[in-house]
């Protein structure tokens, strides 16, 4: 097998020191999550924050579980996701997603596998410390969910006309050992096309819920793939060879063999059950709603388990950074390919806290008017709920950095001109909710957004000749810097712009008195001006 | 004397271990100012930010300068800033500016001052080494710059009617030894004022550049305080005592006792004559204009002067800091106090880049509709040119976060409704410049700005109840920084939000199941909800 299960990439993980091993006993219910949450909100730098590994974990009734815990495992920073990828750098990953999603590569079915080296099913699932009981689940929110969700949590489903299956990550809540909710986030979801399909059958839908896979697995299951195109298939592009499945023992699905944890069951089509609130990536509680659940019949798992959780709250966080790179790229193609804007050369969609769907930023080299605009609609109007304030900048604003794409809106662009405004937007993934509208039939099932939002779209690019960003010129900010580490001062992370550049907007002249300047050379300019002088008004 | 001049500043700095002693030689023409630039685009956190003494400063010319060149000394940081205010927090220092404002102090006038310990007059000034080649004045923007400027450059010039003198910050350009470029940035300025009632009387207006100067003094030379105040006498009330000044030799006016370097002259009425490039704060090259001229006539300096210049690119910068916190209480003042309008809590004019005009947070406490919007049309019309973006964000909205405004503009906010463009705006201090326009009268003295760019007012305040933040309740991270401290992780700096809390969509049901999670009984939840069964539709 050449791609790692997760238990190859820790050993990785551990080896480039990004594994924090935490023995002393931590309780899932109430520590383990906001520990890991002060990595995000506590002001650490990128590059101090690990993976977390939990070995003594406890909860909140007293057990003590055998299974460890993992957060932050997968993408718990651009570094750990990279590698998670087989990679060292954004443009290898990129590369293996285009590759992935142009050439998929179909499972490859295997009679014996990790994921099943122990199986429970029947009563047993019931009874203490079995079924759900067995996982230290943490709680992610605690003080407002209302109970553990599962977060790495791939549910396996199947077209029951196409045969063709789907793995997509959605919450699970527990609510009894044998007895899981599911949040499919959205009518989109293909899970509820199959959903909608075996319900019309008048049968219950048949799924499995992935807890914790090779990384390439996880990662498809995030990515946004056409309906019809397994994410396994994906996955199976990402590692170029096919990845390993094997036959669930309870429903007609396959799953992958390197699994942790595999929860089989059935989802009722018949009824739902009020689900949540839990902590959502938008940064709010998402509100309790009308949803599907799973009776369970079977569950499975490698001897030397794995419980993989992330975090999916407010942004930074492990769920943001394992969508960003793929929701990027794929707005990358559709705008630079599909609609065949050349001058688009990047796609930032935006967090901390905006959580990648709200603000998105495109970066354009010396586009057309037309092209702005066009850029902006398309990027507003690709995906529901995606892209409420789009903007678009120069090849010279880093579009990461807020502070510069504030300075590009501040000084390129003429609201009344540079911005449109565009309704008929529905909310999407954000809050207001309104849950006590729940007898009103505010659900998964009947849920119809209204199209009261809004969007902006602002073109922020350089309309005419500026003057050169006052800094020095390049070569004397280089020159400074050899001086900086000469005299031992702090590692510098220079930050556009930190030199000065034209605009357009210079000329000759000028280019020779800044020459004479830096030669001492001063007095012949000031000379020079005395001859130009002119009557004063 | 109550108040510090430079010298005592400088030791306080170096007390505290803010202040960085270069002794290797530096050549103030193309090292000096890329060498400080890097603090401030080199990704250096502000707390490794310094004030910066240059011991050994040499030329383009080969010179050697017996008087060292210091910058970053008055605003180098926010603590630089507050020091040099006699102050260690930014409480204490609004309440000094509170006073100041209030209660000027009218300046006390002395026979003997140090700086007119060495006074050079008359055709000794034209000599090589002597005039403005007796300072260490440094290229701030080497590649852009035509000429040395001074920065830390306070033009004192007096109204001739009234006799009320002024103090303010204006660049200086070196044109010759005994003749100074000045840029009074626009026609608003009130050394413009002063300049045409002269103009008008045929005779030039006396003048006198300030180069260093007791902080106090600094600190009320870049403050807008209403027409007719004397900054010295803000400078004055800032310190609780009169400040000292002296007759200047050649011209009727006086200027700090203490300050390091003094340049007397008559800026022509009759002629002006092309000024700049130079690097401004608004981020580009401000462009050549025609502007006024001083001839001077007397330079007067301590014997241990020390020569001051500001940062005043690309923000941050010291340019920046200085101005910052007054410009924020002047808003404050004015929305709370004068438009009466309580529910204003904080001000922020945001750097970095944007440059504290264009971009402007207001922080309210649960404002009506209506108050939100006469606050928002306040900050844009208080002063031209500055306000450009102006968005209202609630008290948990962080206003110096630009993610969390991003956030509070992407969840709060619906465009067509909360969006309002203001016509009728003047670009104010920034591009595009038109300089080749010069002949057709784009100088500071027939300088009309068209009124044909615009604002964009943003309301970003919740209309309605949310669900709380999805963050663990405030207990659990508290908790969970204890065991963040235990297990000896790197320090933190708690960002807001880091806890949850609810926004007003919460009710005691979900309060108890949350409560049971935390005890681990979800299970009963579980239950209780699988008896809200529904049919699905």
């Amino acid at each position: 097998m050449a791609y790692s299960d997760l238990h190859e990439h820790l050993k990785t993980l551990e080896a480039r020191g990004l594994l924090r091993r935490v023995t002393q006993p931590i309780n899932k219910d109430t520590e383990m999550h906001p520990l890991v949450r002060w990595q995000y909100r506590g002001g650490i730098p990128e590059e101090e924050r690990k993976a977390w590994l939990f070995e003594n974990v406890t909860d909140a009734r007293g057990r003590q579980y055998k299974m460890p815990v993992v957060v932050g495992t997968l993408a718990g920073t651009k570094e750990i996701y990279y590698l998670g990828m087989g990679c060292e750098t954004i443009e290898q990953v990129e590369a293996k997603w285009d590759r992935a999603l142009a050439q998929p590569i179909p499972p490859v079915c295997v009679e014996r596998a990790a994921c099943q080296e122990e199986v429970h099913t029947g009563d047993e699932l019931k009874q203490d410390g079995f079924g759900m009981d067995e996982f230290p689940v943490p709680i992610s929110t605690p003080g407002f969910d209302n109970a553990p969700y599962t977060t790495c949590s791939h549910w396996i489903s199947k077209d029951p006309e196409t045969g063709v299956q789907n793995v997509g990550n959605y919450r699970g809540q527990l609510k009894t050992r044998a007895r899981v909710g599911v949040f499919p986030s959205g009518l989109g979801q293909d899970i509820y096309i199959h959903w909608k399909k075996m319900q019309a059958q008048g049968k219950a839908l048949p799924a499995a819920l992935v807890i914790g896979a090779p990384p390439a697995v996880s990662y498809a299951a995030v990515q946004k793939v056409p309906y019809g195109m397994d994410e396994l298939a994906v996955a199976g592009g990402l590692v170029g060879e096919p990845i390993r499945v094997v036959k669930c023992k309870t429903v007609d699905l396959v799953v992958p063999a390197e699994a942790e944890i595999v929860i089989e069951g059935y989802i009722s089509t018949e009824f739902i059950e009020p689900e949540g609130p839990f902590g959502e990536s938008h940064g709010y509680m998402h509100p309790r709603q009308l949803n599907p659940f799973m009776d369970v019949t079977a569950i499975t798992h490698r001897r030397d388990a794995v419980y993989v959780s992330w975090i999916s709250q407010v942004t930074p966080s492990e769920s943001s950074v394992i969508k960003k790179t793929g929701y990027e790229l794929m707005f990358l193609r559709h705008l630079r390919d599909e609609c065949r804007i050349k001058s688009v050369l990047r796609v930032e969609m935006h967090e901390p806290l905006t959580n990648l769907r709200k603000l998105i930023i495109i970066q354009m080299r010396r586009p057309s008017e037309a092209e702005v605009w066009r850029a902006l609609h398309a990027a507003a109007s690709f995906h529901p709920g995606v892209g409420k304030i789009v903007v678009a900048v120069d090849e010279d604003i880093d579009p990461a950095n807020e502070a510069a794409v504030f300075w590009a809106m501040c000084y390129r662009m003429k609201p009344h001109r540079d911005v449109q405004i565009v309704l008929g937007m529905e909310k999407g993934h954000a809050p207001p909710f309104h849950y006590k509208d729940r007898e009103e039939g505010t659900d998964v099932v009947s849920y119809h957004l209204p199209a009261d939002d809004s969007g902006m779209l602002c073109n922020a690019i350089q309309k005419e000749p500026f003057p050169p960003i006052s800094l020095p010129k390049r070569e004397y900010m280089e020159h400074a810097r050899e001086l900086w580490e000469e005299l031992g001062l702090p590692k510098l992370k220079p930050e556009m712009p930190w030199y000065g550049y034209s605009l357009g907007q210079w000329d000759d002249e000028l280019d020779e008195e800044a020459n004479l300047a830096v030669q001492g050379r001063y007095y012949e300019t000031g000379e020079k001006l005395a001859t130009q002088r002119v009557k004063a008004k």
